[in-house]
């Protein structure tokens, strides 16, 4: 594969001044083109040791125009970063729509690592690889443009370079511990970047390989590369692949006919003394299971959804009355600021994650995707669809290192919800729960009731289940949340965290390789 | 102090219930029409242990609309809130404008307990405390409104009230280590706690003593309390102390005379192979003073002002071109988002703020208050008069764990200036820098030289002086930038940390007193 970046190309100084000064004037040119659309721009730095990447973001600065662009390394976690699921650190760089980020390895660097220090396996690699795939894909669709770059040396140009950047004051190169490694297990290196290139390389998100022997050249050809890729990116609109399949699509044929929701008792109930025994019980419980996540580092999302007036906020606040505020955060979703809306969607909720031991409670979600949006027409049927697979990639991702998700979907009967409609407009302190949109809301109850259905067919998945609660009875349904909580917190805090078989464990350091 | 919290007020059941309801319906009103106004409320919760500040923050997120209201504690401190200024915590917690924090003891928890356990005296403490008054000031000025409730008990209140906290297993209490230290030491806590409020009870941000034997009582009052707060403040304009002279007016005298820029010697310049060399020797100079800050876990900030088209970026790539892109952040500052939009003016650069070790460079900066939004009329008189003060008071604080600040302005004449645009306009790949605004800016050159002027002389502070930057020569100015940043960095690590005389050394972890 690396054969193309061992031929010795290079460029001479007078094609590189006579070149360099049109590229950076369209390279500057398409930048404030790509400032007016909702394109965010990833560009992906990696490459064997010593191949100057430090020197060719430096160059892509210099070309650039500096507002608009930020450049991430990865190497110095923090323990917010450390002790939350591994791809927040990521989602953090992620640029708004119209700019772009430079990223140093970026989700590459540690697979990369752990597989050259023999961390993980191959098998294990691979697996990885196919979450980077399905990240960068699910981007994609959302409108980003990903420039991937690999910088290549040969062996022996690797070795004289190393040497060089050994005796020069300005390089990184010394401050590294290992210094010898790479060079010496050149090979292994090789196999390991080939390997990761091959399954990664993919026609929305391609690899640029450039050979890294002579500077000018690798710079003139990185800089050209991206103008090309930005170009195009701007002629015209994104190329996807087929969306991942949903599978069979059964939900479909039955949705206006019977849901998950019919098979609901909502005549279910709790009389008022045993409700009052049982809460109290639950939530001394609850209380005492927060503090025991807490010191065992497990964290806990909540997430609830519910039709209007279902009674979530009263479900919510018999947990949060129990739990230390110090450990939960309560997180009600509202309209996003206009910082959020210039990420993916997913962004909003990322920037909430708790860190390990610690709880966040999601007052309506990312379920709003395939919920609200889809019903409302916010969504495209395309754009909705596909919500399924990366709310389920992202939930995996949640619980991958012992944390733990419940999903609470809170339902009451059409009748119900009226009554409750007439009480919230007739008690004062209640009415300003209640909007001319809960009224149309409720024009909508198939086409919600459709909705959730399919939401909860497609994302009821091993590790994030839902849980649907009978509504009508508020004791019952306050109840039926602590317990199942209670129990679902009890019995993972048992279970104890099961190590995903292999690959790169969320909360502990990686080996440093890199100047740490 | 205290006398009028050990009176023995209590609410009984009957009454707690007939004012509850008509207390909440209030609230909610007064929250909504909070939402539509630009004030930020902060309500601090502190007092003695065991007078249940965690039931009272319970009991403030049932009657409120969650919506707009966030809670935090500040025990469990991360690397990334140990490794910068001590208020960056603080400033990540502020809220947006028409909406609520509520605090479980802020800003106040560390000096209290510092000074509780010895580690800080009375005159250190003071020192604290008068920065807190500081920071009030600021964020009232700034439209917010500050709630601090007090919750106290006797002595024998409280010793009965954690005895049976101890019993209790859904109380916080248990989870704490050295139980008995605050009921033992019951004087000395009462005689900083009275130290501290009478320090900072500012008629613009008082305290409201409660007593807290009974929990209705406490309950009902503090909720009464903040209605009123809240419905006072939505009736008025804040009403100020008067602002914090800035020393007799000097620069105002000879203001559109001569100004420090007129010292300038706009003549120097480099010949150019001096340069080249001068260059390369400082470039790698700063590269390894990088590293070793780094190393020493020293943050620098950058701050680059100066006339447009002064060289500003010229300057700021000859650094970042020389130093690894992993450690330093360039955080161009444009126009602001939403979010930056609903804070104070200085939370957008709060949020940019280098982790020690790490390096920020502001293309402009927090000086927008005093230069263009001054010059501009963007912001009033008496707010751009009061900048000063807050930011020498924001800078204090940058340096004092061992921070390094370099503060340039970048001045050219304006013939060069015209020069420059022109250049500008003619060169394709600089075209994109020149707008209409530029030229609009250039006509108000007198009174820009007046506000810098004033700039220099009052936010030259010792740990934060300006180098002015003689500019029309680019060689020159940048060779000037490098070489007063590789001399103060290299006399900062030299000097080592010099720390403030006693109080709370950022980047140190406080001792553990709660739970963690």
């Amino acid at each position: 594969m690396f054969e193309a970046t061992k031929v010795g190309r290079s460029v001479d100084k007078e094609t590189f001044a006579a070149e360099q000064e049109g590229l950076r004037t369209e390279l500057l040119a398409v930048q404030r083109e790509l400032r007016q659309t909702d394109i965010p721009v990833v560009v992906l730095i990696a490459g064997v040791e010593g191949a100057g990447k430090g020197a060719v973001v430096n160059r892509l600065n210099e070309w650039l125009d500096t507002r608009g662009v930020q450049t991430f390394a990865f190497w110095d976690e923090t323990d917010e970063e450390r002790l939350r699921p591994r791809y927040w650190r990521f989602w953090r760089t992620l640029p708004p729509r119209g700019e772009m980020a430079i990223l140093f390895g970026g989700w590459y660097l540690a697979p990369i690592e752990h597989r050259f220090q023999g961390i993980c396996n191959d098998a294990e690699l691979d697996a990885e690889l196919t979450r980077i795939v399905e990240f960068e894909r699910m981007l994609i669709q959302d409108g980003a443009l990903i420039v991937k770059f690999w910088f290549h040396l040969s062996a022996k140009d690797q070795k004289k370079r190393l040497k060089e950047l050994a005796r020069d004051d300005r390089s990184r190169w010394k401050m590294l511990p290992d210094k010898t490694k790479f060079a010496e297990q050149y090979n292994l290196f090789e196999y390991v970047a080939e390997r990761v290139i091959r399954h990664t390389d993919r026609g929305i998100a391609p690899w640029y390989l450039i050979e890294a022997s002579d500077a000018r050249y690798c710079d003139l050809t990185m800089g050209k590369t991206l103008l090309h890729a930005i170009k195009t990116r701007l002629s015209q609109p994104v190329s996807l692949e087929p969306a991942p399949s949903n599978g069979p699509d059964l939900p479909q044929v039955q949705s206006a006919q019977i849901t998950v929701l019919d098979h609901l008792d909502l005549t279910l109930s709790l009389e008022r003394e045993h409700y009052r025994r049982e809460l109290k019980r639950l939530q001394a419980e609850i209380n005492e299971l927060a503090w025991q996540a807490y010191k065992e580092k497990r964290s806990i999302v909540l997430v609830f959804e519910g039709v209007d007036a279902g009674g979530k906020g009263g479900a919510i606040s018999r947990i949060t009355n129990a739990i230390d505020a110090r450990l939960y955060r309560a997180i009600p979703i509202a309209a996003p600021t206009d910082e959020e809306k210039s990420h993916h969607y997913l962004w909003r909720f990322w920037r909430h994650i708790p860190r390990a031991g610690y709880i966040t409670i999601y007052d309506r979600s990312w379920y709003g995707r395939v919920l609200v949006e889809r019903v409302e027409g916010f969504a495209s049927e395309t754009d909705w669809r596909r919500a399924y697979a990366e709310i389920n990639q992202f939930e995996e991702q949640l619980v991958e290192g012992g944390g733990m998700l419940f999903k609470f979907w809170v339902h009451i009967s059409q009748d119900e919800q009226l009554r409750r409609f007439q009480d919230r407009e007739s008690t004062p302190y209640k009415r300003y729960k209640i909007t001319d949109e809960d009224w149309r809301n409720r024009e909508k109850w198939p086409q919600y009731k459709a909705a959730v259905n399919e939401m909860v067919a497609r994302t009821s998945t091993e590790s994030a289940s839902w849980t649907l609660i009978e509504g009508n009875d508020k004791p019952y349904a306050r109840v039926k949340v602590l317990r199942t909580l209670c129990a679902g917190v009890k019995d993972a805090l048992e279970r104890g965290v099961c190590k995903p078989s292999g690959y790169i464990p969320c909360g502990e350091k990686r080996p440093a390789t890199d100047g740490s």
